[in-house]
């Protein structure tokens, strides 16, 4: 099989882009339902395809999570079909009109969303992403450029080709979404430098990658960073809403970004609070200060490093606060800008944490589970963004998508 | 004088940052109104500083251009006061709501305007850009380091002073305006690099700190970009209208971004259009392709460097077209995507070049010199984006925010 040089791929990736930004909801919509239909009569290939991925996977000695996340079967492969029909059903967010006004000359002014252009996902070895990205991509109008890992590189072909089969099929332009399958770890730089040939590029992976995109990207990027998400226990929390809300931040779910790393408790109610979380905790190691060890005896300390450290797992670092105020520093200064909640009765404590904590989303009395574009009720989502240009929280189809001033006139010049 | 390093401005600026999150509308507004009155009282003072700036660049041979906008004069300092003043009088956009809804688990959720943080301004010896600038970042919230050039240092100390000397009466915090006093040209690296520092990095200045930017700068940023922008004179073009939105786009103010580079004419019309537009763009220099010279005779020929250059002069590049795919197809191979304007009676035409040309603004019937801030109505502008991430065309107010999710519950976990 030849492989496409990236400069290739990009250019018929400008081209599709031009197209599809002009391309009606109605076709693109049809276009993902038939994608999802070739994805579903091609799950035999596609599976075959994947069974290799994981058999390299095993002879390389993967550990059981990575297999778990590169592994498909029937049930995952009608989810991503699924997953594609659900995106048709979304409101196309390219042509809203995001607001207009008409100026004292009679210029009417109108901001148009429309399609970023070219969007680059970098990704790590989960196959689903090659269609859940590539969905979210084409029904806001945008051309995709793919760049999975190897180890998914046989699994990722043959959804690109059916996804692609599916797309042509209703009329999408060539191109519309491309594998990149130059897996190389070296070719990851240079695309991640394709100025101009990417509008947007969003990675999707660990700590690495994101440290690499931040020092060597020149294309415009949105980051899913990580979640060092915290919950604090305010003096007037009810008890029985924190132990709820903090056992579901935390177990539900522990290795995902938004799960809560560090509890914060009020010292007043620490004595009962934290015995009864104990409990409630069960499998969970705990961490944490001086106050909170005489509170717990026999748990570890903890580090500044734990503060500072997303866990991803079942632990917990745990800080004994003096107030409201100890407990918002603590968060200004280990905060990721993720997730932050409070559990309280007191109004005039949850409008402080409100305004005063600087994250993508703040909650009170919920779990910090809910900071997810589904769940938010945003339909899908491409990432969670922690940083404060252009999208923030959980990204959906409006935040794959720019905006553009249409002005009218009459022959109007400035005076 | 002590200069302090970059370190130390950037925490007392963190600090600042997050008071000013939390500063009531009104505190600003009077912290603005103050600041414009020690301008006032202080004329004396910063006209001498002025002076010093001036005098250096006499001596080093500065061009006039230059000379004139380095150059301060009581009229000049009135409208940078009275420019403080119309920024107190615009909306406060930190806290808005831009939208808000309830799940069905109950959660109510809420997206509101928050400051960005601290911004960072690198600019060119433009004193005015001192106390614009600021004006903007303190009304939304956010903090500023600027970084002026050394140039300008003396008239940029005693403007920062008085600023100070304002906001601090108003009972802002310390710092929230502070001035990078180190202007040699190795520390502006430095500056754009300060990642977690600099929440935005807003260059305002010429080519090459652009290009400086986009190669070296690690903290996000917004780009005021170039603006090679067109006007197509579509086949139903009204004469009358055409002509006098050339001149007004090329004549009127030469030397900024919204002004028109290159004008491409259909060719059903370019016999008659031409000849009458050469004698209204008297005193401008014309080259054209081999169409346009048969039909104007004399005039040089444009090369391809031309049609891809922002001149900025008395220059224009003309290009005769077949029909509109032709007009849109040299947009899309030279437009910086900044403002590109169609001159048409035919309303199909002008739904096709909206629609289909892919830059901050698209105009029908009307001057690209309107693509301002001002002229808009957003009241006052920062810079033009023609990024398509976070803010793209004039930057107000708004786009020196971001959106922070407010969740609200009973208790709510996820299942």
């Amino acid at each position: 099989m030849t492989i496409l040089p990236l400069s290739v791929l990009a250019s018929t990736a400008r081209q599709a882009a031009r197209r599809l930004a002009g391309t009606p909801t109605s076709v693109k919509d049809a276009a993902l339902r038939e994608a999802a239909a070739v994805l579903r009569s091609s799950s035999a290939e596609i599976l075959e395809a994947n069974a290799a991925d994981v058999a390299r996977a095993l002879d390389g000695g993967a550990p059981p999570t990575a297999l778990d996340r590169l592994r498909l079967d029937e049930r995952r492969l009608e989810a991503m079909a699924a997953g594609l029909e659900s995106v048709a059903d979304l409101a196309d967010p390219v042509g809203e009109v995001v607001e207009g006004w008409t100026r004292p000359n009679g210029l009417t002014v109108r901001r148009v969303r429309v399609p970023l252009g070219v969007i680059g996902i970098v990704y790590e070895n989960r196959p689903n992403v090659t269609s859940d990205a590539a969905a979210l991509c084409v029904k806001s109008g945008n051309a995709t450029l793919l760049r999975g890992s190897g180890g998914a590189i046989e699994s990722n072909r043959a959804i690109a080709a059916a996804m692609s089969t599916g797309f042509e099929k209703a009329g999408l332009p060539l191109g519309a979404v491309q594998l990149v399958e130059d897996t190389r770890h070296e070719t990851v730089e240079e695309f991640i430098r394709m100025r101009g040939a990417i509008d947007c590029l969003i990675p999707r992976g660990g700590h690495s990658l994101v440290q690499l995109v931040l020092e060597r990207a020149s294309v415009p990027f949105v980051l899913d960073g990580d979640g060092n998400c915290h919950i604090y226990l305010d003096a007037s929390a009810d008890l029985d809403v924190a132990e709820r809300i903090v056992v579901n931040a935390k177990m539900q779910r522990p290795s995902v970004c938004n799960a809560v790393e560090t509890l914060l408790v009020h010292r007043s109610i620490a004595p009962v609070a934290l015995p009864r979380l104990r409990e409630a905790l069960e499998g969970v190691e705990l961490v944490g200060d001086a106050a909170t060890r005489e509170l717990l005896p026999g748990i570890a300390e903890a580090s500044e490093e734990d503060y500072a450290t997303e866990f991803l797992s079942l632990k917990l670092a745990v800080a004994v606060v003096a107030d409201l105020d100890a407990a918002i520093e603590h968060i200004a200064r280990f905060s990721s800008g993720h997730s932050e909640a409070i559990v309280t009765t007191d109004l005039a404590a949850a409008r402080r944490f409100e305004r005063e904590v600087d994250a993508a989303a703040v909650l009170v009395n919920a779990s910090t589970r809910f900071v997810d574009g589904g769940e938010l009720g945003l339909g899908a989502e491409i990432g969670i963004s922690t940083q404060k240009l252009h999208a923030r929280g959980p990204m959906g189809l409006r935040e794959l998508t720019s905006v553009k001033y249409v002005i009218e006139g009459d022959g109007q010049v400035r005076p």
